[in-house]
């Protein structure tokens, strides 16, 4: 087992990555309140780990609520959130409660949004058992919902107290999820770490083969870079965006085609296209370094534009994007690989140009 | 024009008190990230001061969306708080939109969670326009919307960024919301300033009156204490919770007769003279000190118990309170006048006791 730690000063918390941890009560014990957990999990996870994290737990004397919800992104919505609500209440959860969230970045989102509102807040731990929860949604503390007219548009920020991250659950993912994941993996190289980015590429093979060293090395990586950024900006007032490379063309996809019908990661991975089409158009990424973007995106099976979404349509999407200052949207761009930075400032025309590029 | 500070490092913010108020832009005009603002208020509200406010910020510059939504207890729900969100993305609000909250303890609760998840957060305005708003639910960054199964279960910490409150306003004040809000200040009296409870036996006829000195007073008087409280704990780990004296019982009658039959202060009225009852049998109140607290209740037109609901019902809905921990119901209980203290200890057998005792 590996430990990072996310440095926020009182709400420091650690990120164990390992195998065999979701039997370890002992990684949980030290960051309840009280022996009483409320475990939110869904119809396809539950059959897999619930029992055996709730068992490891139960022996050591915690008391357990289930809420088991429907899967998928469009679920991700005020009516399951109610149901999280309806269960802790009936069980006579308190504020000393502490939600455990255990599936992919759906349940972490709003498990993590539950935790921050019911009773005005409770602790919660994410046990994620994606690959782009692990790499991504379960650490920083970013919780949400979905709106009909946005993606995550109604959440908080609200820091986990530990974050699990059980190698052993990525055995049991189907393969779409994987490669959705890889999507998220890719961008933390891209943002921040050109070499990251460059041993991805050589890796590939045994990413997608599920090489233990290989998915365990990438998931490390990808949660300290991950960790050093929100470290430094846990609000999303400045660097932290930058973790958002391209999320205002993913998160426009995601709406335009409905919740559920890409996952977030396949659309993220159309989005970086675009984002890198864009960061090349500004005269930051050259030719070659937006064709390596395209080609490690196709070779791990990702899509890498948006079907059935006109370019107007995609301006009006993304002009209620929530980084948007003074009414104008502001794109996260490669200045090279390795290293991103926000443009309030990009020309509509030049969007417009990115979008109507014809897939090649 | 008094003002006030609630002292919360970087999250500090001023408390204006005087006439004239809501006309002046100039006050709101310094905490605003962006010129936009949505303000949020109510059908009784909006006819008798929405275009004042919104007409000054105006001829000053700023974007108004404005969100109307219907008046009453039984509305601080889900749906209205969607329809906040309906009309912020509409519009086009992004995270520099300010909320402005113009109206009672509902609109000021529930605009306040609006703000507070709003694409995860964004700044919000307190101009309470009832005498409980402006004592009380305004100050100290509490916000939350009901549930079915319990008041205020679901919310956040979140603190206005200014609070405005417009001694004008409580001249349309209704009858009963004055006497209601009168409550929630004798509480502050009662909790931790035994010789402004005292003035208030003296001035009690004045402010039914509306004397605006006497008015004035009260209301200064009500948020330095309430100001004082949540600087020293703002997210209720200790010594906040003293200003819930009475809540207990009160949320309890809310919940059991139905959101909108009582008016907040009317159960907390009730509710506090079953905590005085409490604090005597515990051995802390004289009766003839229980009997000053009754009395000037009574002379306030306020209930002294509640009625409709058995000692059974009672118990059943005080367990769910948020305050209880490890399962105990955590009761708010007077020391003596001006002193409160938490006592998770009672035992069941004299809070029955209390809940069974005749009115008299």
């Amino acid at each position: 087992m590996r430990t990072l730690s996310v440095a926020l000063g009182e709400r420091t918390y650690a990120v164990h990555v390992g195998s065999g941890l979701i039997d370890r009560a002992d990684l949980v014990l030290p960051v309840l309140e009280r022996k009483k957990v409320g475990i939110v999990t869904n119809t396809t996870v539950a059959p897999l780990f619930l029992e055996r994290v709730a068992m490891a737990l139960a022996t050591a004397g915690v008391e357990i609520v289930r809420v088991v919800l429907a899967d998928g992104e469009e679920h991700k919505d005020w009516a399951s959130l109610n149901a999280v609500f309806d269960a802790l209440i009936e069980q006579r959860c308190g504020r000393d409660t502490t939600l455990v969230a255990l599936g992919g970045g759906v349940i972490g989102d709003l498990a993590g949004f539950a935790a921050a509102t019911y009773q005005r807040g409770v602790p919660y731990i994410q046990i994620p058992t994606t690959l782009l929860a692990q790499v991504d949604s379960s650490v920083g503390g970013k919780t949400a919902i979905n709106h009909r007219l946005g993606k995550n548009m109604i959440g908080a920020f609200h820091q986990p107290r530990l974050v699990i991250a059980d190698m052993d659950t990525l055995k049991t993912l189907p393969e779409r999820e994987l490669r959705a994941g890889l999507a998220e993996v890719i961008k933390h190289g891209l943002i921040r770490d050109a070499e990251f980015f460059a041993w991805l590429e050589g890796n590939l093979d045994r990413l997608l083969a599920r090489d233990a060293d290989a998915l365990g090395h990438a998931v490390l990586r990808s949660i300290a870079i991950k960790a050093e950024v929100v470290s430094r900006d846990e609000r999303e007032r400045g660097e932290r965006a930058l973790l958002n490379f391209g999320h205002t063309f993913g998160h426009a996809i995601e709406t335009g085609l409905g919740y559920g019908v890409w996952l977030h990661g396949e659309a993220v991975a159309a989005g970086m296209v675009m984002a890198a089409d864009l960061s090349h158009r500004l005269g930051y990424l050259s030719q070659g370094d937006t064709g390596r973007i395209r080609a490690i995106l196709q070779r791990a099976g990702l899509p890498t534009a948006a079907q059935g979404l006109t370019p107007e349509r995609m301006q009006q999407l993304m002009s209620v994007d929530k980084k948007s200052k003074e009414g104008r949207v502001r794109f996260v761009v490669l200045e090279r690989l390795g290293a991103a930075l926000v443009r309030a400032d990009v020309p509509a025309g030049i969007v417009s140009q990115t979008l109507s590029k014809p897939s090649p």
